[in-house]
């Protein structure tokens, strides 16, 4: 800061002179210098924002090239709706309304097919009711003689845009019909006043509603034609993802609590992102609430049928939630100092890890229901392996306190000073934490395997192939899909 | 369902014959009775809805007043701005373009005074950029010829259109310029495009800009000045409100494992209400990050400046909702049919209860110090009292396994048969992993502590009055605000 030493000396100032000499100018104590380094400090600083932001948003690009597709799909309906003004014939027939084309693809072209369609029906209805009713109270209002018309229709004005503000606090219209709202308040002000000037008022809403119609359906046609981004697919893929996520979280919690990171054969950077996986799908509840709300709009697509139980998916997803509540605790409980003694962490690091496994087991067999949307037939044995694990840890917890009471195994043995005591229950504490958060992770789980059987129903998923796994092809014999799922139900109840 | 039993007999239908004679219909075996139940059925269920609707506004309207007055205030802004249509000599000033001002104010007026400055300013900046730019490439394309004007201004729409809807895909663009986005590619597309007919460009430009001009001052006064809503006081309230639930949560948890239900002096309904507060917590962040978003557009006001540490605000509640997982994971591990031994429970009882109301005190205090915005003189004693908890607690778990090996006192008399047996691990889990819970919940209450003692500096909270705690006013000398603090964080870091 201050002054420069020496700097100003290396940087010379010269002004020229219309005679055609140039004068070099003395450096006023580096002032001028140091508003040149100020100067150059906030370009640099700006260009240096301009950087980072275009490497974000080259990120972006990289990362998810359908959204560059998007931008390219708004581009081109932009300029195809601009042919109504290009093209004399159409210009001609809709007149100077197509603008309201424009705006119309301006604000209704959105991300996914579904909160196109939305906002479309949105628009189209609305305009509709509310230009209905707006020529109406004209009418009523042009009958009323000239005094009271300015009155009536301003009062109509006044009441119907608060009630239609009002509408959009209740949830259920928020929801669905929050755009609609809007665009009623919008076209009922518009009709009803700007009648009280223009005369073809019938004319004008016509041409409103054809221009609006023209531009809906482009946006449309353009949105579903064009490589389509369904919000159903992908409240789908979310959940699939996230159900990955917790699996994996929950693997490489309890892997590192008993220091067995190499098992995960990737780097630690990967890793870590691994194990804080569970956050995504805590931060997931607002993108879920959204997707499903679009979804409804969507007609039939690919494995989804137009009344597929999207609001199922919202279940679920709270029920995940619920899930990744427990691990987020279980991760905040094993950061503590306190230290089970080696010994008694051995006695029960297999159970614990056979128990973490068999949750992830089920998790990923979930994601594979889901991706494939195929009922699955080892749902079951693995529900069935996952609590009889669980069974085995409350055993291996039973039979602690006889450990307790004998001598430790060589763990102890380098140290010939160390008295062998009981362990007091303050140093197993992060361990029967652990043993009972996993416990109550795995109920979670199978409530999550209720939901997805819930929605395996109602979504009238493919029935299951008969591929029973290896390890259990002897014992169980092999049942029809309807058996097999109340075999599934009965043990999830267990 | 089926034929109605006998009510086909009740109801006749006659028919007027122009005649002036009348015919009994015979029922067709009851179709017609049928008919009229459907629809009566139907009827009546779309009035059960809409009544049922009705009551839900009703509910909304009762609960939060403030909901009521906006919707006065858009009918109002709506009414006012109509006068550009009603009285002459405005009418001739603005024109036909006071539509736009009608369309500003439905698009542009918010619940928050944020929202609506965000929206206001958003419309007014990207207008006049938009509309600069699409008048500077419109003198471009009419400069090179008739052949290229159609394809430069074609082309410049869909490149423009294209990367300003990538930016909106940035989440910092998002977060505040979203819609400056999409009415910036409204403006442009509509101004290149039209200008292609329209001779007086500059004319409309500066139209359309009044009357925008003209529309969000009416929004921006009418939101600031009837009863204003500030984004930045509700974001505020909601972490205020929150952290009392937070705490209500907690006490009434572990109040309802140890059966102290009377205790908590209100009725069930209202209790268990209480006890489900930190699910609010959960899904609050949603709300939270809009709030804040809209807060930084908003003037001074209250006790808020203008550059108030918004951001602040979003760590704290990143904080609480870690807190509140906790709180979700203990009321799950409760929830368990394992049953601790009562002499156990007894045991630990009084540490217990005393741990979980000294982190509801901390809580409570946080609470006051932020509805008051006042650094508290008590919080430092509060968080050492907890943490001297969270020691009695542990030494209660390190004196356990003596306790283990001893006879159960009276609670087993009753029951001459049972032998006392040194209880198995598997019982004390539930109790284990509610003090290996209170104890992580202990630590992150002092994340959110520290987190809003950081707001505190950075907002410059009031200093706090020096009303020591009674209990403690013997033993700690009255100290300086700096030190104060300085104690803060010193017993924060133990």
């Amino acid at each position: 800061m201050g002054t420069g030493r020496g700097d100003s000396g290396t940087l010379e100032w010269k002004v020229d002179i219309p005679g055609g000499k140039s004068e070099t100018l003395v450096p006023e104590s580096g002032f001028v210098c140091r508003i040149w380094r100020g100067l150059r400090g906030l370009v640099e600083g700006f260009l240096l924002k301009i950087w980072r932001f275009l490497e974000k948003a080259w990120g972006i690009g990289v990362d998810e090239p359908r959204k560059l597709v998007h931008c390219l799909k708004v581009g081109l309906a932009l300029s195809a709706v601009s042919l109504f003004y290009y093209m004399r014939p159409l210009y001609d027939g809709v007149g100077g309304n197509a603008m309201w084309a424009v705006m119309t693809v301006v604000v209704v072209f959105e991300y996914t097919v579904g909160a196109t369609l939305s906002k479309s029906i949105n628009r189209t209805a609305a305009t509709f009711l509310a230009g209905s009713l707006g020529i109406g109270i004209h009418w009523v209002a042009s009958q009323s003689g000239e005094r009271f018309e300015p009155i009536i229709l301003g009062f109509s004005v006044f009441i119907l845009a608060a009630v239609a503000t009002f509408s959009r606090f209740v949830p259920s219209v928020k929801a669905r019909f929050d755009y609609g709202a809007s665009i009623f308040i919008l076209t009922f002000s518009l009709v009803s006043v700007s009648g009280y000037r223009v005369e073809k008022l019938v004319g004008l809403a016509h041409n409103r509603l054809s221009t609006i119609a023209i531009g809906t359906s482009l946006c449309i046609i353009i949105s579903m034609l064009f490589c389509p981004i369904w919000a159903g697919d992908e409240l789908h893929s979310l959940i699939t993802r996230n159900l990955e996520k917790l699996s994996d979280s929950l693997n490489g919690c309890v892997a590192e609590y008993f220091h067995q990171n190499g098992t995960v054969d990737s780097g630690g950077e990967d890793c870590s992102k691994k194990l804080r996986g569970y956050k995504c799908v805590l931060n997931s509840k607002a993108t879920e609430d959204s997707m499903a709300n679009f979804a409804i709009w969507e007609p039939a697509h690919g494995n989804f049928n137009f009344r597929h139980p999207w609001k199922q998916y919202l279940k679920l997803g709270a029920s995940m939630r619920y899930c990744a509540c427990c691990i987020e605790a279980l991760n905040g409980c094993l950061d503590t100092e306190v230290e089970a003694p080696e010994f008694l962490k051995e006695h029960l690091q297999d159970v614990c890890m056979i128990l973490s496994s068999c949750s992830s087991n089920v998790l990923k067999e979930l994601m594979i229901t889901m991706k494939t949307m195929r009922r699955s037939s080892k749902i079951d044995f693995f529900v069935g392996e996952m609590n009889s694990a669980v069974k085995d840890l409350q055993n291996g917890m039973k039979s602690l306190p006889t450990m307790l009471s004998v001598t430790p195994p060589d763990t102890v043995k380098g140290k010939p000073g160390t008295k062998t005591t009981i362990p007091p229950l303050m140093e197993v504490l992060p361990l029967a934490t652990l043993v009972s958060l996993l416990i109550e992770i795995a109920a979670r789980i199978e409530a999550i395997v209720n939901n997805i059987d819930e929605l395996a129903c109602l979504a009238e998923f493919k029935p299951a192939k008969d591929d029973k796994p290896k390890q259990n092809q002897s014992t169980i014999t092999p049942i029809s899909d309807d058996q097999d799922h109340e075999t599934m139900t009965a043990i999830q109840k267990v």
